[in-house]
């Protein structure tokens, strides 16, 4: 028995540790968005914890001054998601990525070339600067029966502090460009090298 | 009694989730590098689930087509040094960070702008192809108490798969750069936002 409860004891444990501090709810171990009643996407704790992706970067001095997504997109899966990925090559419903948008460093306008880049130690290109959004999709497919793939999209603001919850947009302002160009079932994979190494 | 002996299995299985499989040896729960016999480091394990801290593009079009370090330099922070981060704004003893480089995802010839950049459907500008090479520093002022604020740096190559040991780089390699212009403690956190905004 005290060996039972123990044992019992260190997996609930193990769960929490690998989920955080919210309970798994879904059947595979994926850890679950969290909603308010009327159907909002709560902010994720700790997302810059979560396992990078990819960081694709769409500088605004090389798209007329106003890039669709300002400026880096550095691109994370929930670890629970992350896992289940690379044991099965699918995103898991119940999978979260999200999307930090982070401003190209500025320097002096007299040290900013015309393409956006400046010049480091390491050389000349583009470096992180202040963060400017962040971006959540969530597969559901239970939730979000009506959505392309079960995939819905939030934003919580292009200002700090972030809001602490979000609406889903209309599924065709971001389903559409993902339902035509993502590599795999509408995440853009082929941007994301990190997924791809994992993927069995 | 009973009592305590789950709190202390529930702890050493809370510090081993945090660590890994290692053990941690360092006093204040900073997970250090492993070493061979003869001095090496060790290919950390899981390096992509560490935290991401940054991502500096130095991209080769925009450096006589040869950057120094081609081309994304994908940073991130070995998890428990993270904590003590966020706990202290201070690089323990210990501390890893690790940078993999990533080549710019490429197009077809009359795809690819002068600048190395393409379009997509999220704007114009670049996007992380094909990992090029691995490379770590560690901060340990007992084993590198000669390297300058006691980091020594590494590198796994640059083809895959990566080298499972290297040996420590001459300091003047590599440090010169990092004492010049680096922003705190030989570490370029200017260019790393994740880690600015979790500072104490």
């Amino acid at each position: 028995m005290r060996s039972n409860f123990i044992t019992t004891i260190l997996a609930s444990v193990l769960i929490a540790g690998v989920a955080g501090t919210t309970i798994v709810r879904a059947a595979d171990g994926v850890k679950e968005a969290e909603f308010t009643d009327d159907g909002q996407v709560m902010i994720p704790a700790e997302w810059r914890q979560w396992v990078f992706i990819g960081a694709p970067l769409t500088p605004n001095a090389l798209n007329d001054g106003k890039a669709p997504f300002p400026e880096f997109h550095n691109v994370y899966i929930e670890p629970t998601a992350f896992t289940h990925w690379k044991k099965t090559g699918i995103f898991a419903n119940g999978t979260q990525i999200a999307k930090e948008l982070v401003l190209v460093r500025k320097k002096d306008k007299d040290e900013m070339n015309a393409d956006g880049s400046t010049a480091e130690v390491s050389g000349v290109g583009y470096f992180q600067g202040e963060f400017t959004g962040l971006e959540l999709t969530v597969k559901d497919t239970r939730r979000f029966s009506e959505e392309p793939g079960g995939w819905a999209y939030f934003s919580f603001g292009h200002t700090l502090p972030y809001a602490k919850t979000a609406k889903a947009f209309p599924a065709e302002s971001c389903n559409n460009c993902h339902e035509a160009a993502a590599a795999e079932d509408f995440v853009f994979t082929q941007f994301y090298p990190v997924l791809s190494a994992a993927k069995p």
